[in-house]
């Protein structure tokens, strides 16, 4: 065990890297943490002594080598990380839930991203349809900040297989070429926020869907980047629980 | 003029990296283009002709050279770069528009988006309250989009000395100890959007500057990141041109 292989998608493992992110891989899914491997720049101190505690409680092997992080980690300021076998979908343990739905998003970091701002708005079911990134890359994991740890997901191979389980909910699909303005959402049961690709947005044929819902913007960008986008949705549907 | 040295923030110059944020840069900011590099790999066709037809109109030097391309850019898929002298601070164009303030941005990507989502929102004057990322670095150009060429923008070394000159506006500091939710805010007139640094957000003075103003969320993430919460007040705070 002297190396570690970089992150390709088949992999039955992936990696938190940062002491930060480790912690909340530990906290939340300790049952799925293979290892842990500490650089020796990591500081001694109550940081380092937490996160050996929580090792020692989960009976999790720390390892302190520097090599792994040679293959694993491009950043300069990571001295942990944390090996865990990716954990399986859970998207039916609760029905009542509302989701964000993301159609054949392409973009790791903003899949994370999606996760941190969902968690945020109390909307921790994700549904993926695929075509579509790998919500267990690095990247997508370090861009959630550990929400993706507090995450109920599942894949889908279209649109109708995930409909034909979770159709009993209000969708909004949100679009350019749609019925509605964000502002007269008015959410009021368990919901379904979908967003299409982050360059092509979603196919016309989701104007059938739901209420189809527009983010008004100036003509003066394309769009509104895609977690800013869904973060917005995910403002206005939860307004009531915020207000 | 063989290379392109890698950008450094004291520099006269920049890059637009890409062809589609090189067309922005010839559409918006022309005069200040000092010329093009196009790789060898750039496809011929209607884009590149646009692009030659952009600079022969500019009367803008138009360099088919790889070199450039080894230092300047990281991305696989760019095939053209703009280089540009940086343009003048120019809030002061216009004394009646609405402000996005950003006290202490340390993140390039974060600026650029950002810029773009404030595009969108009709608000394109920004000021940057020092010490700060710089707003000229190509990868803060690249995350606008293009945004950048058409916002206004000055940087000031303390906000006191923003509030000097543009201080006869609602003022809305963004902070988990604020006076106000979001959902309160009904901006009537002209107003000032300010946020904090990512990690350390606004200092506690701030409270005492206008309306503070919290953006609510679960205790299950430690905060929005930045381009969402101020996306998302940006939404908020011009909703009344948009309904």
């Amino acid at each position: 065990m002297a190396g570690l292989k970089r992150y390709k998608k088949g992999d039955p493992t992936s990696y938190a890297l940062g002491i930060t992110l480790t912690m909340e891989l530990l906290t939340y899914k300790m049952e799925y943490v293979e290892r842990v491997y500490v650089h020796s720049a990591m500081k001694e101190g109550e940081t380092l002594e937490k996160l050996e505690r929580l090792c020692k409680e989960g009976n999790v092997e720390l390892i302190r080598s520097d090599k792994p992080f040679h293959t694993v980690s491009q950043k300069e300021n990571c001295f942990v990380i944390g090996v865990f076998r990716k954990f399986p979908e859970t998207l039916n343990r609760a029905k009542d839930q509302s989701h964000i739905v993301l159609v054949n998003p392409s973009n790791a970091g903003n899949i994370g991203t999606i996760i941190r701002s969902a968690l945020g708005f109390g909307i921790n079911h994700i549904a993926v349809i695929r075509p579509a990134v790998d919500i267990f890359d690095p990247k997508a994991v370090r861009a959630s900040m550990g929400a993706l740890f507090r995450t109920d997901f599942a894949y889908f191979d279209t649109f109708k297989e995930y409909q034909e389980e979770y159709g009993d909910r209000e969708m909004y699909p949100f679009m350019l070429d749609a019925k509605m303005k964000i502002h007269q959402m008015d959410v009021k049961d368990k919901c379904a926020l979908i967003f299409g690709n982050e360059a092509t947005g979603l196919p016309e044929s989701f104007k059938e869907v739901g209420n189809s819902v527009i983010i008004p913007h100036t003509d003066k960008i394309d769009s509104l980047n895609l977690p800013i986008a869904a973060s917005i949705a995910m403002f206005q549907a939860t307004k009531h629980t915020f207000e």
